[in-house]
């Protein structure tokens, strides 16, 4: 059976995340939907990463096995009209024809992420359920150079979700950055895997130090603690997106 | 009584137009009844433009005068906490007291706007409703110079809606300047007023141009002939910004 690789976008507010699930319309039902729509086959897509419900992709990375060899251009638009159909706002941006040795999420050697604020007073209206709006003036250097504290090789124990069903804490950060960019923060963060909630808890935790709640050294303390309780609040998952994979 | 000047954002997908209307919400009607949520004031919002329906601001400007002499910021907090209440997608940026000689239409020396075009064949969903996707591929230099025929005064009576109530079509276009940016083609135009519809019918014209169904010498003729039936297809609202005003 021929397997399509899918690079696929969505605006997570519509949705109760990646993963199919009883309480709500998922991304992954929706382009198995599409799928048998065009195809008239059950099929299972797996993805790189399992985002949670807000969470939004600009370039989430799946596979699918199908029975019928059609061509890759085929398959992303036939699954898009599908989608568009349903009102469902998920788009394939590219399809490829891989190997069976391809796995969206065990082949992947590093995902990127990327986690934005509006840092202002005023509430968002275009980017309502896609930034976070924190009102404090922030340092953005500040939360850069704490943030290099995370970077490397660490027991994340501090920074993942009591949910985490990771065996393993440990983690290798390969970068954290922070920019400023007008009233926008942004925060790259790259890694081969992250654990439940990781991203969200730095960037809930890197906007104490913006506020002066916490120094880097507060930063280092919460990781060394590998400590749940030492996180700062979780942010929300609006401002997250699940940049880009590599293979 | 003071006057205050208001920079307003808002996401044009959920109301009838700027405009206070029977038929629907509008966002001069939601400012104002968040005006009289706080301050017990009925009162008129002016604004510097007439966005239609769907079309969105980064920069709107409006001024409304009130009985009683509030700090700018408590009326900016006041009208942002009775927005978010009514779960309208507007948000009052920056308020300033002003003279009675403002006024936000008639003092404007210069309004800008953006269009933005998401030129690719998947379907849109982190911008659904906030730009135009244009599936073939477009020459955005093409689309640049073609713009540079329209700059300057000129006779627009091709790129107004045949509703536009101004009697006078010459208009002096200051800017038309048209970029890419990876799959983002960006429309800036700049005048000191514009026409009814006319920057959406320069982006449906200069579409046809980036697509090479018209050349240069085409957005002459048809400018020349100050004809609307010479325009391109009106572009769709949805990628419409009013930026910002200079007085």
């Amino acid at each position: 059976m021929p397997r399509y690789k899918l690079t696929i976008e969505y605006d997570g507010s519509s949705f109760v995340g990646w993963q199919r699930q009883d309480n709500g319309r998922s991304v992954q039902g929706a382009i198995e939907a599409a799928v048998l729509g065009f195809s008239g086959e059950t099929v299972t897509v797996k993805g790189a990463g399992r985002t949670d419900a807000g969470v939004h992709a600009l370039g989430q990375v799946g596979h699918v096995d199908l029975a019928r060899d059609w061509p890759a251009e085929t398959v992303r638009n036939a699954i898009n009209a599908h989608l568009i159909k349903a009102r469902d706002a998920v788009a394939i941006l590219v399809v490829d024809l891989v190997t069976e040795e391809f796995d969206a999420r065990f082949s992947a050697l590093k995902r990127h992420y990327v986690y934005r604020i509006v840092n202002r007073a005023a509430p968002l209206t275009v980017l309502r359920d896609r930034a976070w709006r924190v009102p404090r003036q922030l340092d953005a250097d500040a939360m850069h150079e704490a943030a290099q504290r995370l970077v490397g090789r660490h027991d994340f124990t501090t920074f993942r979700s009591v949910q985490c069903q990771a065996k393993n804490p440990v983690r290798t950060l390969d970068r954290l950055d922070v920019a400023r960019s007008g009233e926008v923060i942004e925060i790259h963060a790259s890694a081969q895997s992250f654990l439940h909630n990781q991203i969200r808890s730095f960037a809930g935790s890197l906007k104490l130090v913006g506020e002066g709640h916490w120094s880097a050294d507060t930063m280092t303390a919460a990781l060394e603690a590998r400590d749940r309780k030492k996180c700062g609040p979780v942010a929300p998952p609006d401002g997250l997106y699940f940049a880009s994979v590599d293979y």
